[in-house]
């Protein structure tokens, strides 16, 4: 009783400590980050986040993998609903409006910023976010595209070249707007839709067979 | 006399403290850097550094802007030579492989990398980078589109639109792997013909004429 007692809270503090890092990071950078300041906002010991996180670095792997699977498993699942669809423009639409709904927040394109900014002192911080992030993405678009190239509904000879295209005229554009402009660069609903209309149209007069 | 010989020794000065920053800027980041470096390889004063720039952030901002003018200028001179270019193909083939092989440098690659982490403390600074970098192409290559457009070789409803399509088409997909993953997945001249020649296929199948 005590031990599933033990867990449970210490699976708590394991949460708290992660969500008061997640926000720490965010607000001063990784450098800027303290393990001190982590504690105080988790409510728990400096000792108990080391028992936790044997360092800021591992620490800070977690919270971007965290981040990082939460928002691909968001668009990672609408994908996996693809199968049932049978008007492609429709689905890409949809995927491409969830996935640029899903990654361009403020917390997602800080914390690429935060990576990016990194990359000479942690490469294989980046890495987690790359494959973690895009590169899931665009592999559960592959499986996709494949199976409507086998219905004969998309002409798509390499799909990761496919899935890569088509992820790329999605959010290249406004991925790397916010990512150099800012927050206030993120366009608005319409935008997006508009902007995601026109990819999918350019990407079915490459791969389409209607 | 004496007065010529003065501008030509502050010029020279200017450039060997811009060139000595980047360097300095380029291994050490925006915080690490420190102007008694730059002023020691450069082979000045500190105080004549401060005659030049008036702080850390102008010298990074000059920085900035330099490499990212140089990278532009060797763009957008080969987007001019367009018009006398018939074969759309192979024109945007070219196009795109002299802009992946100028920009997909290990320099401008730590560049970008240095700004976007910067982008909390400067803002503006990424702005230079957006502006006068991947804006000032896009713009560019929007009025060669303009004029295929009139000649009926292209068909592009907004030419802006029509540029970033195509842009990102050719830079997203090894921008963002050699941001994430390091100068090491910047691919070999072979890959990027290949990944160009996909890119020019499918925005001529969604604007091309013929």
């Amino acid at each position: 009783m005590s031990s599933k007692r033990d867990t449970y809270r210490a699976t708590s503090k394991h949460t708290a400590i992660l969500n008061a890092a997640t926000e720490v990071f965010l607000k001063s950078g990784y450098l800027g980050a303290n393990m001190d300041d982590i504690a105080k906002s988790s409510g728990v010991s400096k000792q108990t986040v080391y028992a936790h996180f044997q360092s800021k670095k591992d620490l800070f792997v977690e919270v971007v993998g965290r981040i990082t699977d939460d928002a691909s498993s968001m668009v990672h699942d609408s994908a996996q609903a693809s199968d049932r669809d049978d008007d492609i423009a429709e689905y890409l639409l949809s995927y491409a409006i969830r996935q640029l709904t899903v990654v361009l927040t403020p917390r997602i394109m800080q914390l690429r910023r935060l990576v990016i900014g990194e990359v000479g002192r942690f490469p294989e911080l980046a890495k987690v976010l790359y494959e973690r992030g895009p590169q899931r993405t665009m592999k559960a678009l592959a499986g996709v595209f494949e199976r409507f190239s086998k219905k004969g509904r998309l002409n798509v000879g390499n799909s990761i070249v496919a899935a890569s295209a088509f992820n790329w005229l999605v959010m290249a554009d406004p991925l790397n707007r916010a990512m150099l402009l800012g927050d206030n660069a993120i366009p608005d609903a319409d935008e997006l839709r508009r902007h995601a209309a026109e990819g999918v149209r350019i990407f079915l007069a490459a791969y389409g067979r209607s």
